[in-house]
């Protein structure tokens, strides 16, 4: 049993390379905006979090697993160590890190943030969700909530007195949250009334804080169908006086939890408002209808944070598998495989176990550089947004383009990865002995949560790529084309840069037949093939950090008079991107071919002829 | 929680299909061999087996997953039900439909006991696994051991007073089974005394039976190393005396079992043979160092088995996911999308999920071709075995060319079915009050036992391919290409009939590059993509099934005159085909480009430069 052994890895050289070699977060210690921080404030962070993830959060993880939480005298109770960790964490000062700093926050830019996050998430998802909500919480409030809203409820969810929530779902409102039945009924005196039943709240309840607060969606009485008829709501478990001192209990009841597959230390809550008719509720920013806009405010970050925990267990999943790789003695080496006698190798050693390890690498190097980068354009969009609007604009667009593709691609490679790991691990990998099948189990609920894989592939085929009369998806493939112009020319690398121009050839053809089918009104066309767009566009971007980060590494190893170890790893990340364009996007190439040839079987088949039975 | 509740659901007129309409299972009731067997006796087989999978296998897979198996007093203690459901199948006669007739059994073939099979396997994986692993150590003893070891055993295993395993691996030897350390010491009576420890030994113990008759490999003292030097054991767990009497306790002990991912109710054992040093064995059929061969008999089923298990556990989670698509109701049809008042639809409605499900139900209905058909042509080897030898030679060669190809992409696509039918489900999908996250852990040992799919892989490419001087392979394809020829004329079905040529084409080009690095001695290039290249031979297989299945159901559309519920599913079956070979298949042509490409990135990557952690 992995009770109380730590498990997780992080590759910080890795971590480290993505951030400022590659990607150059550093720019940012440049601007306004970040100029109170340091690389030396955010590298000693950096080291917390590591401790933190490998000395307290990592040995909960697989007991935590075991343990679940429960429900007792209709409270939750998390697993043992939880709360011990809650208090530690928060005492760390990590997750004021992003906070802006009139609320007691570091103001620390959002790319910096993830690299943080992927150690704590990658050591224990169910325990990050908690701290994870609560700061989509506080930030929202902090954002969007008005003064005296700020001022009762922010300061307490980064200190972690408070947690906090989102309620979305609804039993019979899931993907569809237009058809919200919560009930919000003016009281006269600023507070609303507030009546209905929320599931699938991550981190619902828990026994670590003094009170949680509650982000939920409501339909004010007469308001209109649908999502525009929505509004916020800060409904907290306990009352928060006006002074900041607890008043009396606001009936918000845990009426069960899930038992799922996996992320078991994670309560997953159906929450009763207003039962016994007390519940009480604010309006975020003291506007109604406009709850939708504002919830997406926090969904963003909610998928980027899931993006962020396919990434975080991906790369864990890896190290792992390599690790067990190098240390398990199994059969020859292909080269003596008649040879009965001959010593037995690390099955490292093995050709395919070779080839699933560099898919992981390449595939989980890819996926942290599109996720700090895309944090990086949020970063730039904001520190320019009042002294560059063109180029805010830009970073802006390029993140709102990106936010879909990254939760969708890295929600399904995780579970890809952990799956390859449990594979190369054989048996032990199918037993709770290692860590792998649990990772499997926790990533899978990833492609579901935070609006489904299909809902994201929606998002960016009907919304994305349309954005701004489509200029941000032609400034990203004006970037894509720059890049494949000037490496096509490299001496090392230009056959990899023609590859990623034709996969290119193929997005564009791709996005031209979403284009007439949507013209043309054959809507259900566009949507059936969405995913499949995404996964290829997902693969192209990768495939381009992939090449920018060969072209860095290759340059180094050009440059000669490395150590041994410095010029495996950038030997190493030269492979991730030979790897990845010939073994990887190649599928795109398929895909692109399947969305042109059109099929509609499964659109024709009559409902009856699926199935008998 | 679904304890005590069936989720199993079959689609019977699909599998008479496959049967009848499609692979002609009942040319086998006009050979000698099966005469004494009707379609009506089969058909009333497939209807007992399907009650005891929906009424007494199917409620307890939930329940024996929760409850798992444990260890008292050093003896396995299955979940609930189980003793009682095993004497049931047992009374039932099930088991004994493929023995022969000398042993009391029903002489029927394994392409009907295959679909006997799927439904038994289907409702509750862990359950069938008993009776599954008895029956390969029964059919082995019948086939290979002396007369009065096939006397002393075989009958019992039949009627299930006895259950078998067969017990390979070692704690440093899985996949290289030729590191096998149990040792055989001959006695001077003609048994020999085993000590030694085995591992990972399915269903290595039960509270159904008096006795478990186990089959364990071990190397006689002074043998050849590697796997020339192992020989196979009757290993009984009580001593069985020559009149059938049961004897002293054989020492034999359950040392553990592993707490697995899935399949908990099936028993995962680690056995000591001779810890007191009284344990004894009986070598199979009296000669030393056959037991790999031996042993490769039970593992050809073993493997067909696992396939099955496999396709059973596809087959239900699409049923179920279909079935939860045609109740669950969210969102408005793509047409109404603006409209917030518009009515909700079944999911069933949404292009993506149809999409999903047609993906599932192809898959699904080609490899549960691909097994029958493999099963058909090993009955068909055995029954023309005396009367065309050329004919049986055809038949075992088709036979053995598809056992690891169906083993390896049954296993992977059960576990890519059971997550879309998670997917489908969406957060409940997540959940244990639905079977399909219990469907996706026991799935995920399929690729694992009885072989890694790499082993399956290395297996085709190394042994299979060049099989008879190539001629199983030549065969194949020649058998491919005249369906091809003849399709391409077809009305309705020319278009799928090129592109299965073009996948064809591809396939031989594939396997051209292999024989190349064979012969350049290139062969850890070629075990790194032969993992590629069986699952691009297995789609091409498959596609070629699904035509043959499409253009029987397009005569029938054709002709006409057909009811409702018929055109409907004719229908599908077209539909099956055409979406395998417009959105499965494609992704065949982009395997073989990756390796025609021939990247050696991660075979010349040093291991250093996979990570620092």
């Amino acid at each position: 049993m992995s009770n109380g052994v730590n498990y997780y890895k992080a590759d910080l050289r890795n971590l480290d390379f993505t951030l400022y070699e590659h990607l150059h977060v550093e720019q940012l210690f440049a601007l306004p905006l970040f100029s109170h921080l340091s690389r030396a404030e955010c590298d000693a962070m950096m080291k917390e979090s590591y401790k933190f993830a490998t000395t307290v959060s990592g040995p909960l993880n697989g007991s935590g697993d075991r343990e679940q939480c429960r429900v007792e005298g209709g409270r939750v109770k998390t697993p043992a160590g939880f709360a011990a960790a809650w208090k530690q964490f928060y005492a760390l000062g990590i997750p004021a890190f992003p906070m802006p700093q009139e609320w007691e926050g570091l103001g620390g830019p959002i790319s910096i943030y993830l690299a943080l996050e992927e150690m704590i998430t990658g050591s224990n998802t169910s325990f990050n969700m908690y701290p994870g909500l609560s700061h989509g919480a506080g930030a929202l409030i902090a954002e969007l909530a008005l003064p005296e809203q700020k001022q009762r409820f922010v300061k307490h969810l980064v200190s972690g007195r408070f947690s906090g929530t989102m309620c979305l779902s609804e039993p019979h409102a899931g993907s569809d949250v237009g058809a919200t039945r919560t009930k919000a009924k003016p009281n006269g005196d600023g507070t609303y009334a507030i009546t209905g039943t929320k599931c699938w709240i991550s981190c619902g309840d828990n026994d670590f804080v003094e009170n949680t607060i509650h982000l939920v969606l409501a339909r004010v009485e007469g308001a209109p169908a649908g999502t525009k008829g929505l509004s916020l709501f800060i409904v907290p478990r306990v009352w928060v006086n006006d002074d900041g001192s607890l008043g009396a209990d606001n009936d918000v009841q845990v009426g069960s939890i899930e038992h799922k597959m996996g992320i078991n230390a994670s309560a997953t809550c159906v929450l009763n408002f207003g039962e016994a008719g007390r519940c009480k509720g604010l309006v975020v920013g003291g506007i109604e209808n406009h709850g939708m806009a504002q919830m997406f405010h926090m969904m963003n970050g909610a998928r980027i944070g899931v993006a962020m925990q396919g990434v975080a267990l991906a790369s864990t999943a890896y190290l792992n598998a390599l690790h067990y790789a190098k240390e398990r003695m199994q059969g020859p080496s292909v080269k003596n495989f008649k040879d009965a006698n001959a010593p037995r190798v690390p099955i490292l050693q093995h050709s395919d176990v070779r080839r699933m390890l560099l898919e992981m690498k390449a595939k989980v190097e890819g996926m942290r550089a599109l996720l700090i980068k895309l944090a990086l354009h949020l970063d730039l969009a904001d520190a320019l947004s009042k002294t560059d609007e063109k180029k805010a604009a830009y970073h802006q667009g390029q993140a709102d383009l990106m936010v879909s593709l990254s939760k969708s691609y890295c929600s399904d490679q995780s579970f890809r990865i952990a799956e390859l790991a449990i594979q190369i691990h054989g048996g032990v990998g199918y037993t709770r002995d290692f860590p792998v099948e649990q990772y499997c189990r926790d990533a899978k609920i990833f492609s579901i949560y935070e609006g489904t894989n299909h809902i994201q592939a929606l998002d960016l085929v009907s919304r994305q790529l349309q954005r701004g009369n489509g200029g941000n998806f032609m400034a990203y493939m004006k970037d894509v084309g720059d890049l494949v112009t000037r490496l096509s020319a490299s001496a090392a690398l230009s056959a990899e840069a023609k590859a990623i121009g034709e996969a290119q050839r193929g997005l564009q053809e791709a996005a031209m037949q979403l284009m007439q089918w949507g013209m043309g009104g054959k809507l259900e066309q566009v949507t059936s093939v969405a995913n499949w767009f995404l996964e290829t566009m997902a693969e192209l971007t990768i495939a381009t950090l992939l090449l920018e980060a060969a072209e860095i590494a290759q340059a180094k190893l050009d440059a000669g008079g490395l150590e041994a170890a410095e010029q495996d790893f950038y030997a190493g990340k030269v492979a991730s991107c030979r790897f990845y364009v010939w073994n990887v996007l190649p599928m795109g190439a398929a895909r692109v071919a399947m969305i042109k040839h059109g099929d509609r079987s499964a659109l024709e088949l009559p409902d009856a002829g699926f199935a008998r039975y």
